[in-house]
C-alpha cells in the first residue's frame, strides 16, 4: 500500500488536481492520499491559507469579514466550476467557515487553528466528491475520523502514539480514501495544526499507521537536487538519500521536503519518495533507511545556510579542568539555547549556533558565562554560514576531505572552521557568510563535474 | 637578566659540568641557573635519580642499603676527583643521606622525596664550589632559601603563589646563583619534589619570580624539530614558536620540554629559548607569547600521540535535546574523565580522551551514560591516533587544510574524525593507530619538502 502526499500547487486549480487524480486512479496501490489546501495558481496568486489568516485578522480585529471569506469560497468555487461539479459543497464551506467564528471567537488561537484547518479540509472533501463523480469509489475521512489525535497546543500539534493504532484501521477501506493535511484533533476535541512541515508531516503519521510499503511525497519539482538550484545552475537530481543524509540537508537549508516528516518514517524505515505531480513518470529521489555506496554517489547533496554565530572560549589547560565544557553547557542550557557543533582544541572552544538562539540576550549569556566558568578570553563572531557536505560513508572513502577543502582553497575561501566526527556523515566548514554562494558553487562543481565523483 | 636550566645530560661529568660553566661565565647576564641531577654518561649508565630510587627501595625493604648509598656517592667522587676538588662534599652526601634515612624511614613517601631531591641536591652544591674554586664568586641556594614554597602532597608539589614575591629578592646577590631543580619546601618544612618535568618547573618560577628577560633551558639537542626525529630523518628545528603551539605539540608527544613548565610564564610573557650545550652558538628554538607569520612558518610542527579512546554517540535529533550535551559530559566528570576533543554533527557526537582515563571503568562508564541520557547508540573506539597540525594562524591562510589533507589522501590514510576550532592553532585528525607514522610522514614531507610552506 501507497500513501500519497500531494503539495499545494499540485491540487492549486482544477487541471491540477485532474493529474492528481490520474496519478491516484492510475495506481491500485495508491490508497491513502493526503492533500494540502489549494496553493498558488501564478506567481502574484495568494495561497489559500494565506486568505484564512486574512479572515481570521479580520474577526479577531472585529472589522468587516465578509469580503475575505467570499474571497476563499471563490477559490473553490473556481475549481467546483472548472470541475464542473455541483455547488453544494461551497454553502458547506460558507456554513463552516461561520460556525467557527461564531463559536471561537472568544478564542483566538483556537479559531485561528479551526481557520488554517479549512484550507486542507474543505480541498480534501473537494477531491473526494470530484473522484466520486467520475466513477472511483472514494471517500473523504477527516483527520478526526481518521484517528490523528494530538496534544492540545494551538498551532504546536504533537502526534500521540495511540493514534497509529487507530490508523491502522484505514487499511480496513475499500475505497480509495482522501485526507486533508495540517491538522489533527485533540482529546479536548479541538483542531490543533501541526508546527513545521504541514501536510507532510500529516503523511508520514499515516504511512507509518498504516504500515505503508512507501510514503510517496508529490511536489512540483522531479526530485531533490544535490546543491540549491537558485545558486548551482540545473543541478543534478539526488536519486537516492538515506534519512540521516536528509535531515543533515534539511537541516542546513534544503526546503523540498521538512526533517520533521521524517521521525514518524524513522523506526519502522518506511521508504519516502519526492515525486513531482507534473512529471509523474520521473522517477524522483528516494530516501531510506540505508543505500548502496559506491564511487559514483559518495556525497549526496552540499547545503550552506546563513545565520549562525560563534562563541570563542579560551581556558589555558582547559583540558585538564575536568567539568569546565560542562559548565559552559549548563549556562546555554538555561537559557535554552540548543547549539549545532562544538569543534574544540585543548584550550579552546567554539559553540556554533543559529543566531535566532542567542539574539537579545546575548550580553547576558557572555556575562554569565564570565561569572560562572573563569575562562580567560570569550568572544563572539556574528555572520558565520556553515556548509555542509553530505554523504553516508564519506568518512571511509580516503581523499573525500581533499576533493572538499581543494576545492574551496581553489575558490579562495577561508576555513575559520572545521568538524567531522566518527559517526558522521558530513563535513563542517564553517565560513564567511560572504563567501556563502561562492563555497557552493565551487565544491559543487568540483564533486560533480570534476573529479571528486572518481575517487 | 637570564635564568638558565640544565638538563641531566648537560651535567652528567666533570667535562659536561665545565661546558655548563663556561656557558654560563661566558655571560653576565647569566646570573642564575638551576642545574639537574647526573643523568646518563653513556647508553648503559644508569642516571643518579633512579640509583636514589633503588636505594630508598633497599631502605623501605629493610634490606641492605650501603652499596646503593655507596654507587651514589661514587657518582659524585668521580665528578669531584676529575675536577680536582676537595672530598668535604662527599662526607657532607653521606651524612646527608644517613639523616634522612634515619628520620624518615617510618614515613615512606616524605622519605622518598628527600632521597630523590639529592641527585640536584649534591650537583648544585658540587657546581657552585667548583666554581668558585675557579674565581669566579658563585653561590649554592637551596630551594628553602630561595623561597621555593610548595604544597605539602608527595611527589606532586605545587608552587605557592607565595614563592614568586620571595624569588624576587634573589636579583640581590651579586654572585652568580646555582640552585638544584625538582622540588620546594612545603609549609610543614618538607621537601617535595614536582610531578612532571622536574627541573624545567623549577627554571619557570624562578624565571618569573626574578622576571628574568628570558629563560634558557639547555639540553642536548639544539633546538625543537618541526616532527620526531625517530620517524622523519634530519627534521628541520624550528626557530619560533609561541607558548601556545609549544603546549599543542608537548600535548600530543613532543618530550622536549614539558607544557606544564609553560605555566608560570605564560602570564608575564617571558620567552624561552631551547638550547644545546654541547653546541651553546646554534640559535636554538625560541617559544615566545607571540610570532611573526608568514608564508614560509605557517606550520610549526606535526605531532602524533597514539592510546586514544573515542566513545561515539547518536541520538537521533540531538541538537533539538538543550542539554543533551551536557548530561554526556555530567557522567564523564563523575568519573574525573578529562577529554581532549569533541566533534559534534547534528544527531552524534564523538568524545575523545587519552584512553588512560577510562580504562579500567569503560563498562561502568557506559552503562551511566546509557542509563542517564537515553542515546539511540553508544559505541567505543581504541587504537585511535591523533595526528596534530599545529601553527599559529594556520586557519587564517586559505589552503592549509587542502595541503594537510592531500598529503594524507595521497598517503591512503582514512580520516575519521576532523576537528579545527575558530581560535585553533591546530588542526586535528582522527586516524587509525597504524597510520600513525605515515601520517607523520606523509604530511612532513608535502609540508616542508613540497609546497606547503609556499602557500
Amino acid at each position: 500500500m501507497k500513501v500519497s502526499k500531494f503539495g499545494g500547487s499540485s491540487v492549486s486549480n482544477a487541471e491540477q488536481i485532474k493529474k492528481v487524480l490520474n496519478i491516484i486512479n492510475s495506481d491500485e496501490d495508491r490508497k491513502i492520499t493526503i492533500v494540502s489546501a489549494p496553493g498558488k495558481r501564478h506567481k502574484e496568486d495568494v495561497k489559500t491559507t494565506d486568505l484564512l489568516i486574512r479572515l481570521y485578522e479580520k474577526v479577531i480585529d472585529h472589522l468587516d469579514y465578509i469580503s475575505k471569506k467570499e474571497e476563499i469560497i471563490q477559490r473553490y468555487a473556481d475549481i467546483i466550476h472548472e470541475l464542473h461539479m455541483s455547488d453544494t459543497l461551497l454553502s458547506t464551506i460558507d456554513q463552516t467557515l461561520e460556525s467557527y467564528i461564531a463559536t471561537l471567537k472568544d478564542k483566538p488561537s483556537r479559531l485561528l487553528d479551526a481557520l488554517l484547518s479549512c484550507g486542507e479540509n474543505f480541498n480534501a472533501q473537494l477531491i473526494a466528491e470530484y473522484n466520486n463523480s467520475q466513477g472511483i469509489p472514494t471517500r473523504y475521512i477527516s483527520p478526526g475520523d481518521a484517528g490523528i489525535t494530538v496534544t492540545d497546543l494551538p498551532q504546536n500539534a504533537q502526534i500521540l502514539d495511540q493514534s497509529y493504532e487507530a490508523l491502522y484501521k484505514l487499511r480496513e477501506y475499500d475505497e480509495k480514501l482522501i485526507i486533508p493535511g495540517f491538522f489533527g484533533l485533540s482529546r479536548q476535541n479541538y483542531i490543533v495544526t501541526f508546527p513545521r512541515g504541514g501536510s507532510d508531516i500529516t503523511g508520514a503519521i499515516v504511512a507509518r499507521g498504516v504500515r505503508a510499503d512507501i510514503y510517496e511525497n508529490f511536489t512540483d519539482v522531479s526530485g531533490i537536487f544535490r546543491a540549491n538550484p537558485s545558486i548551482v545552475k540545473d543541478p543534478e537530481v539526488i536519486d537516492e538519500i538515506t534519512y540521516r543524509e536528509m535531515r543533515e540537508l534539511s537541516y542546513a537549508g534544503f526546503g523540498v521536503f521538512h526533517d520533521e516528516a521524517l521521525q514518524p518514517l524513522h523506526k519502522d524505515r518506511i521508504p519516502v519518495v519526492i515525486k513531482n505531480t507534473n512529471r509523474p513518470n520521473d522517477i524522483g529521489t528516494y530516501i531510506r533507511h540505508d543505500r548502496e555506496i559506491n564511487s559514483n554517489n559518495v556525497i549526496s547533496g552540499i547545503s550552506c545556510d546563513k545565520d549562525f554565530t560563534v562563541l570563542n572560549i579560551k581556558k589555558y589547560l582547559m583540558n585538564r579542568q575536568v567539568g569546565f565544557t560542562r559548565k559552559i553547557l549548563g549556562v546555554l542550557e538555561d537559557y535554552e539555547i540548543s547549539f549545532d557543533h562544538m569543534p574544540s582544541g585543548i584550550d579552546s572552544i567554539s559553540i556554533i549556533m543559529r543566531s535566532k538562539e542567542i539574539q537579545h540576550r546575548e550580553e547576558q549569556v557572555l556575562n554569565d558565562i564570565r561569572e560562572r566558568c573563569d575562562v580567560d578570553e570569550l568572544s563572539v563572531e556574528h555572520d558565520l554560514a556553515v556548509l555542509m557536505i553530505v554523504g553516508e560513508g564519506m568518512h571511509r572513502i580516503i581523499g573525500t576531505a581533499n576533493t572538499i577543502t581543494h576545492a574551496l582553497a581553489e575558490a579562495n575561501i577561508n576555513l575559520k572552521m572545521m568538524n567531522q566526527g566518527a559517526s558522521e556523515i558530513s563535513i563542517m566548514f564553517g565560513i564567511d557568510v560572504s563567501d556563502a554562494e561562492k563555497a557552493v558553487k565551487s565544491t559543487y562543481e568540483y564533486c560533480y563535474n570534476g573529479q571528486c565523483l572518481k575517487i
